[in-house]
Parts: C-alpha cells; sequence; structure tokens
C-alpha cells in the first residue's frame, strides 16, 4: 500500500481551504482519507481550524477522528462545541470509545452530554462503563458484543446475531449465556454454518471459554491476550454474568503505552509525555530525575569531603572518581533493567536468592575483564602500581555491588506491589553513584595506605 | 478467569510422572492444560524430561507447545526428534509458524523434514514463505487465508469459502482476486450472509482494501495495522498478486519486541537477552557497553590529567567531577529517549533545527533549577564563592550542551538510516562523561582563574 504521507503542501492546502472556506473542495480533499490520517491533519492545526474542519465533516467520520486525536488538542476542541454537537458524535462511537471521551470532560459537561445522547439504550451503557477505573478490564471492555441464548436454537441465533451484529462492527465470537446472562461458553461461526438450523445452541457451544473480570487489571488483560493470542475475551462480573468484550486492539494500545511508561522511566522521563509537549510540561517530567541526579552527585561529593585531607594527595584516585560512578550506574541499570523485562513478561523463574547469586557471577565475569583493562591503562598512563591496583580492584568490587543492587531493588520494589520499573534509570545510576564513591575510597584508602 | 499459574508443586507432579512413566496421569494432567501453559512448564524441565512429554502428547497439541517455547529448547529438543517426527509436528501447524519452525533448523535438517511433509500442497507453501526476510511482511505472513473470485456468485463463494475454512483457524476478512491473483477488494461476513445468492461478487465486494507489500519491512506493518486497528492485511507481491495474510497476534509480538529492544538498548544491553539466559549470554550483552563506559571514564580521568597542576589546587573541583559527568549523562540519556520514541512514533513534526532550538529552551530551564540548587549546597558547603559560581555555572551550560547533544545524535543516525536507539544509554552517557568533564574544567579555570 501506498502509506498516507503526511505533507507539508497537504497541511497548506487545507488551510489554505478553511481560510478561504471552500468546504466542497475540503470534502473532496479529505473525502477518502482515513479518519486516522485526518487526525493527523488536524493535529497539525490550530484550534479555530481543527474545529472548522469537526464542525464540516459528518459525524460519524469526525467521531472517529475525535478517538484518534491528540489528548490536549481533543479537549479543547470539545470546549469549542455544545453539549447536543458532542452527543451527537458520540452517539456514533461504541460505547467503549464514548466512554473514554466522556470521562475527559468536565463533570457538569458530562451530565449534559449524556442527556443529549439520542439513543437510550447506547446512554445506558455508556454511564455502565464510565464507572470503571480505565486502567481496569471494565474499563477498556466495550457493550457492543453478539449473544445468544443457550436455550435457543441455530435458526433464532442466526436471526438475533444478524440484528446484534449490526451494532458491532467486527464479530469476534459468539458468546453463549443463559436466562440470567452468566456466561456459558461460546459458539463458533464455522459450527453455525455448518450445523442444522434446528439444533439446540445448547448441545454444539463449547462450553470453554477463556474470560477476565471487569476488575482485572488492563495490564494482566493484556498478558492474558497476547499469550493466548485470542483477538477478543468476554468480561463477566462478579456473578460471572456477561458485561462486555475486550478487543485486541485495545490491548495492542495497552501494550504500547505499558512499554512507553517503562522506557521513559529507565531514561528519567514520567508522565508520558511526548517530544512535542510543551517546554513546561517536559520539565515537569524530566526535572524531577535531574534533580535526584543532583542529589547522588551533591552525595558524593559530600562523602569525599570526609576524605579531603587525603584525597588532596591522591590527585589521580580523584580523577578516576567519574568513572567509578559511571561503571556503578551503568551495571545497576542493565541489571535492573533485565529483572524489570523479566517481570513484565512473567518468566523470572527460581527465586530471589538464586538470582543474586547469578548476577554476582555474571558481575564477577565482567568485572575481571574491566577490571584488568583499567589496570593496564592505569599502571600504563599514571606509572603508579599500588593506585593502578586499587582503582581496578574498586572497579571490580563496585561492578559486583552494583550488580546486586540493581538485581535486588526492583525484585524488592515488586514483592511490595510497587511499580518495579521506577527502580532503573536515574533512581538506580543515583544510589549507585553515592555507594560506588564510598567503596572507591574506602578500598583505596586501604590499599593505597595514607 | 482463573489465570493458569505455574506452582512448584506441578513441575514437581509432572517430573515424578516422568520418571516414573506414568503416561495416563501425565496425559490427564495436561489434558486441559492450554498448549501456551504447557509450554512453560516444559520450559521448567530438563532436555529429557521435555522431550518425553513431546513425544508423549499428540502432535496436535505439541505442534502448538513448540512455537511457544523459549528458543533454545526448542532447538534442542528437535536436535532429539527424527526429520519424520519434526515434519509431523509441522504438519499440524499454519505455514506462518512451520517456516518459522523449519528456517531455525540446520540447512541439511530443513531438506530432510521437508521432504517428509505429509501434505504437499502446505509444504509448497512453506517453502515459498522460507524464502522471504523474517523481518518483512513475508516473513510474518502466513498463506492460509479465505479469498473468493469476483466472478463467482454468492453461492459458490459460500461453498468455496467452507472449504477454504476449514484451514483458516479464524476468518477475518475474505479477500477478492480477479482470475490472475491480484487483489481487488474484501468481502463482509455480513454482507455476505444477508445478500441473495444469485448476486454477483463483483457487485457487492467492496474495492478499497488496505494492504501491504511482501518486502514492506515488518515494523511498517505493525505501524499500519496498529494505527488503522486492522485485525488481519492482505500481503500482495510485487504484481499486486495476493499471496498471504498476517494477524493481529503476530503483529503484536511485533510490537513487544520493538519495545524490548529499545528498552534494553536504553539500558545498555544488546543481543535481545532475558533474565534466564546463560551467563556467557548476558556478558556478551552487557560487556560491549560497559566496556564503552570505561572508555568514557578513562577519557575523562586523560583529560582531567591534561589538568593536573591546576586541579591538585582545586581539589573541590574534583570532589564534583562525578556529579557532571552524572548530569550530563542524564540530560542526555533523557534527551535523545524522548526522541527515539518520537521517531519510532512516526510523530515528530518540525525541523531539526527547531527541535534543537526547544531542546536548548528546556534544557536552560531545568538547568537555571538545578544549578542555583548546586550554587547553594556548593556554597553552604565549601564556603568558596568563586567555586561555587564556577561549578554551578559549568553545570548549566553541561546541560544545555547534553540536552543539544542527546537531541542531536539519533536525529543524525535516524537521517543516516542507523537506527536511533543505539543513541540512548551508554553511548550518550559515555560520550557526555568526557566532554561534560572537558567543559567543567575549562569553565571553572576561566572563572577561579589559576
Amino acid at each position: 500500500m501506498i502509506p498516507f504521507k503526511l505533507s507539508d503542501e497537504l497541511i497548506a492546502q487545507v488551510t489554505q481551504h478553511i481560510e478561504e472556506k471552500k468546504d466542497t473542495l475540503l470534502l473532496e480533499l479529505l473525502e477518502d482519507v482515513h479518519y486516522a490520517d485526518v487526525a493527523e491533519i488536524i493535529d497539525e492545526l490550530n484550534l479555530d481550524e481543527a474545529t472548522y474542519i469537526i464542525k464540516l465533516l459528518d459525524s460519524e467520520k469526525t467521531s472517529d477522528i475525535l478517538t484518534e486525536l491528540d489528548d490536549d488538542l481533543r479537549e479543547k476542541i470539545l470546549e469549542n462545541l455544545s453539549a447536543k454537537e458532542i452527543a451527537e458524535e458520540i452517539d456514533e462511537l461504541d460505547t467503549d470509545d464514548a466512554a473514554d471521551i466522556i470521562s475527559e470532560l468536565p463533570d457538569e459537561r458530562k451530565q449534559e452530554v449524556i442527556s443529549e445522547l439520542e439513543d437510550k439504550e447506547h446512554a445506558k451503557e455508556i454511564v455502565e462503563l464510565l464507572r470503571y477505573d480505565e486502567d481496569s478490564a471494565g474499563g477498556l471492555m466495550a457493550k457492543e458484543l453478539v449473544k445468544v441464548n443457550e436455550n435457543w436454537n441455530v435458526l433464532t441465533c442466526v436471526k438475533e446475531m444478524r440484528k446484534q451484529a449490526e451494532e458491532v462492527t467486527r464479530v469476534h465470537s459468539i458468546y453463549v449465556v443463559d436466562d440470567d446472562d452468566i456466561l456459558k461458553g461460546r459458539l463458533s461461526l464455522k459450527d453455525l454454518l455448518t450445523t442444522s438450523t434446528r439444533t439446540n445452541i445448547k448441545d454444539v457451544y463449547i462450553p470453554k471459554v477463556d474470560y477476565v473480570n471487569v476488575d482485572d487489571k488492563a495490564e494482566d488483560v493484556a498478558k492474558v491476550m497476547s499469550k493466548y493470542d485470542l483477538e477478543a475475551i468476554p468480561v463477566v462480573d462478579e456473578m460471572k454474568r456477561l458485561v462486555g468484550r475486550i478487543t485486541i486492539d485495545d490491548i495492542v494500545d495497552v501494550i504500547k503505552e505499558e512499554a512507553e511508561k517503562d522506557y521513559q522511566l529507565a531514561a528519567g522521563i514520567t508522565q508520558d509525555v511526548e517530544a512535542d509537549d510543551s517546554i513546561w510540561e517536559l520539565t515537569r517530567a524530566r526535572l524531577p530525575w535531574l534533580f535526584l541526579g543532583l542529589v547522588g552527585g551533591a552525595g558524593a561529593a559530600y562523602i569525599m569531603g570526609f576524605f579531603e585531607d587525603y584525597l588532596e594527595t591522591q590527585t589521580t584516585l580523584l580523577m578516576f572518581t567519574p568513572l567509578i560512578a559511571a561503571m556503578a550506574g551503568n551495571v545497576g541499570v542493565q541489571s535492573s533493567a533485565i529483572i524489570v523485562q523479566g517481570l513484565a513478561n512473567d518468566d523470572l523463574k527460581g527465586s530471589i536468592s538464586n538470582r543474586l547469586i547469578k548476577e554476582m557471577l555474571l558481575a564477577m565475569l565482567n568485572g575481571i575483564i574491566l577490571s584488568i583493562l583499567l589496570f593496564v591503562f592505569a599502571w600504563v598512563w599514571r606509572g603508579q602500581m599500588d593506585v593502578a591496583i586499587a582503582i581496578s580492584i574498586s572497579l571490580f568490587v563496585v561492578i559486583i555491588v552494583a550488580g546486586i543492587i540493581g538485581t535486588f531493588i526492583p525484585l524488592f520494589l515488586d514483592k511490595r506491589g510497587i511499580d518495579p520499573a521506577i527502580a532503573t534509570g536515574p533512581f538506580i545510576t543515583t544510589s549507585n553513584d553515592i555507594f560506588g564513591i564510598l567503596l572507591y575510597i574506602l578500598i583505596a584508602k586501604m590499599i593505597i595506605g595514607a
């Protein structure tokens, strides 16, 4: 396919059409453009232009566009629309997307928009979805699904399905429930096509069906769906009643967000920022971690202060402090990243102590190789055997301790129910800076002597 | 659902059954366990036990288990099986999974296994898939799909579909081709169900269909599918002939791998390792980056060597070198991570120079705040105004330069067609260490004077 490519010319053309109010040309230009691509175009426009396009296109398309827009811009555009206009957009959306957009509105507006919704059944479902935590299965699920009663026969079933299918964009599975709406199993489309119309559903459905509970964490739903290669999963409430279904495209978003969050934490960034956010937002995401780094560096300096008289005579030692601190940080980040990833993928087996022993062996192997290299460099360069020995042995010890700390902290946080990903990046680097320098000076002092 | 939880008891039970050769008990125990979970159990066993289970269960289940196993273990198990046994497993698999497993075999075995395959049509398709690069659309796609000729009517179509559907686990879309197998469009199941049986496909199919080319990069296919929320996409060759289809579950794997790779690079790890890999594999993934860090530290020390006489009189300055180096590293990693993520998500807009200016403003804001804090700390602690000024002004400059380098390098690599993710982590940290220290000493010397 020729993928859509956002060009400056296209944006210029759109802006010009808006300025000259050439609605027909604008509609023609955007007609065959996918809503996700129109959203990309709109993300480049100013608020007035963006609102103009949203008001111009019909709500079938704009509702989808709204779901794809940058959060900040969507918020501003919705402020420019009346409750009735928003309700028209919401009427076009599946319940999950509808609930997502409504939940972003200020409280009074929520009420107004909901009362303006045309389809009362739809409105009821959206309101139900609003009460779930957005990071839970309930927050991800949509109410649109195809379900049949176990007491029907295939003929009734096909008739009912056709009716239901009109509201469901993609039929993944047909869920079978009893009279109390309790999930009993599923039907395959294939079986339905090949079974006689008088057969009872009870006799053909597959009683084995994966499902999640409405309060399960989004992250866990993602794990289950990707592990079992599911494209949709039914959601049940505390009484095992079928209340919704989650499709894989929502899970793809969860997986991406999860990965981005971990990546940003490892790089010392919080708050889910993007390159195009404002300087103020980016500062709020970055400054706290830099401050942590500053504290680490100041701490390291302060520790050196205790040994000042000694260090004044050992300039060579001082020149290697950045190296020791950097290596402690690098090893710590590596170790913690491997643990964080193992925890995220659920593939860490064995006890904590085994893991620490393994990390120690690994650090020793790396440590020996790097220490020998450092020894050669320091000795050849400075010609002081004792100093070279002191520096390289310190490096060896620091690498081992850094590896153990980097392994232990995320495991410890995880056991305590805290997201281990915060342990990577500046957090580990900073603590390793401080103890790395301390170990370094103590060991060096021991080896070189006063 | 009650998610499957791997327990030590379960493993112990399995091992015992194997030891005592209690096949019936073993079969009973594993009967209702999902193949992905059986794979988790097998990953915990030794090679002989693993092979025992693979030989015991029927190939319909074991073929799926094999696709889920850890790569190393699968390789070893396959070594323990005859070509005929492997062929039996392969016969059960969809072409994409089959090709993945065969491609891991040594060359002579590949031939043997392929010649043992029962279904010659299946074998031909697998061989076709083997020639595509594994990171391309061709490497991801399966040959199993449902396609109909535009010249058929709905009745023929439904008949043919039933036949084809037997080989296809999940029908996502029905693709419409002409007599030359050229992709013309798609049919919705819904339309098919609601149209008269004598209608011609030509009159009802949807000519607009997203597709990818067989040589498109896996990463780009993932972007297209997740952007447009597609659950399957057809793959065409150079002549636009329909040659396969890619489903979203494979794309989920691509997205996860991509995210893990970037995460590991940011943490200074290569080679796609896991916590449970051998110490040797982990060392190979970690040592090169640590070596880079060592070179950076040694470089910083070497630079300080040029100013040795000066630095001997300035112990305070020396005590702050780890802080300066760490901050240069932290800022660089933050900036590069944001750029790398923006590039990965295709949402970096505007020119490089605009981006550098923004990063500079951001760094100035962070720099001013952190420098003031550092000034206060250094002044209060050491009581030397000139030194405190020198250190804090250096920090300010270093933060700005580090931010610019962190922004520029990934953008530069990307323009050159190199994966910008390698710029994050130790690479940036190391280069920033060196120039950070150099800037620090030069600025301090200028302010404090000799």
